[in-house]
């Protein structure tokens, strides 16, 4: 038996090596190097080449290198009944955190409208904000709850939604049938959702439309859940004022892609939170130790809610 | 008697009809409009002009009308043994902690980078640094124990530097004397101290030269306590990597400054944290009621201290 890391087009040296740390019996490999595809039974994937799967006949275990399982469900070569495993890492939650507090906090602060007009070398006291933004977060698993509460803390007024209500203390919940009444309060939204047929292009025309007038957005979920085209048009007609990007419908964003040209359109290139291999093999091998001794697995995902 | 407001080239309208509102029996004057100048037992100042106090022989308390008092202690015509009083209010606070959190995560999460190199449309995955970099407070009081909370919570490793030693859960405290091992450590500085002689000019040139190299500077203090240009020698030589700046020794910073030149200087005008007037006005009225009966005052300055 052995594990195979299908990660194409990156680095997995630290990924593979603590794996063999972990476990020193054990096989591990990186595809496409495969000695015998009959021996896998567990596999660890990101952005791996879809129908590849079929090719494990005993497959008993599929990992996601991040939190996000998207990119594993959309796989129709998938094999029912295995479980599939995410990686829930404390690190991975502190850096989103940082990153969604820096996004807000610039939104808030106006820095980037300060710092376009630096170039006039003028001093503009008076545009200053003193709102006080209602920030939106979509999505209130581990990484927006954990955001959440961290914008509640700094003295933000946080809203939540998602598929149930959540109760978290000073932060305003609302449930599925909600989100119309949900993005009508919020001044900034902060997407943190999981991909899923019923999530995919949540942030359309329709729910720009239901948007305070010169509001935010901060994508840190997937690029599917934006209609990019339908943010441009918003931002257009004056209904979005900025928005701050780290995912996008093609990755890297093309270069004759029309979010470069606008200044209120902040780009970072898929960076808000970035897993750490050493903590997520950390987590495999444990995952792989309880499989062995048939002992119940962590984090494993619930594929009829996608998540 | 009456309560005379001297702050020049502003609009002072809030804090005066709260005061009459607060305290519907006392003259409430604004300069240069005064009936009588024996009269006046309270001045509220910003930036008054130098020596103007003289003119009122009987008067009985100073109030700043915003959080420092450098402004009032540098005038040679201050009366001794007048209680002089400032403004602590949690909004202002909240208002710093925001700014301060803004400044911080900018920098850990190098968004002007990104920004700046948005211009050539492309993907930098690469260069986005894991660091976990190290925020060193000048300055613990007020503004300054909240901003470390704030910055400790969010995950960052945090460390103070002030007169006396601090006991604050999770941040490290290093006295006066131990200035140059703080400033060792620190690889983004945050300024919050007061102004006063001891203070003035502390990031200097040796100051700088103790930095670890590509640091970042926050001013947010007084534009006095930076040697401007130190601050871009150390640019230039690569010692400081970039600064956020909200206050300057000249306000607003002329035209012809060199830090309009740099990308990797982030100009905002003194917008940080910004009296909300009706809360001063409060405060205000609510020293003068314990003046009158003889109470003991609230948010008094020492004096010998500057602070």
């Amino acid at each position: 038996m052995s594990i195979l890391i299908i990660v194409p087009g990156r680095d997995v040296t630290l990924l593979k090596n603590t794996l063999m740390h972990e476990l020193p019996d054990t096989p591990i490999e990186v595809w496409p190097e495969v000695a015998d595809p009959s021996q896998v039974e567990v596999v660890v994937l990101w952005k791996h080449p879809k129908g590849i799967l079929s090719d494990f006949p005993r497959l008993k275990v599929i990992c996601s290198m991040g939190a996000g399982v998207d990119h594993i469900l959309l796989d129709e070569s998938l094999p029912p009944q295995i479980p599939v495993i995410r990686v829930v890492d404390p690190e991975l939650t502190r850096m989103m955190r940082k990153y969604v507090v820096m996004a807000v906090t610039s939104i808030h602060k106006d820095i980037f409208a300060f710092y376009n007009q630096k170039k006039s070398g003028k001093w503009f006291q008076d545009f200053y904000p003193d709102s006080d933004p209602v920030i939106g977060i979509l999505g209130m698993g581990e990484l927006g709850k954990d955001a959440a509460m961290a914008l509640y803390h700094l003295g933000y007024k946080v809203i939540g939604w998602s598929r149930t209500i959540k109760d978290i203390q000073g932060i305003i919940s609302y449930e599925k049938k909600d989100l119309k009444s949900f993005v009508n309060r919020s001044n900034i939204i902060v997407n943190l959702l999981p991909l899923t047929p019923e999530t995919r292009g949540i942030m359309n025309e329709d729910f720009f439309s239901q948007l305070p007038l010169q509001s935010s957005i901060i994508n840190v979920g997937r690029g599917e859940h934006l209609i990019e085209e339908d943010l441009i048009e918003a931002i257009e007609n004056g209904r979005v004022k900025s928005a701050i990007l780290d995912v996008f419908s093609k990755e890297p964003l093309p270069l004759d892609h029309p979010f470069w040209k606008y200044d209120q359109v902040i780009i970072t290139p898929h960076i808000a939170s970035i897993t750490n291999q050493e903590n997520a093999a950390i987590q495999i091998a444990e995952n792989f130790k309880r499989y062995k001794i048939g002992q119940p697995l962590i984090n494993e995902v619930d594929i009829s809610l996608g998540y």
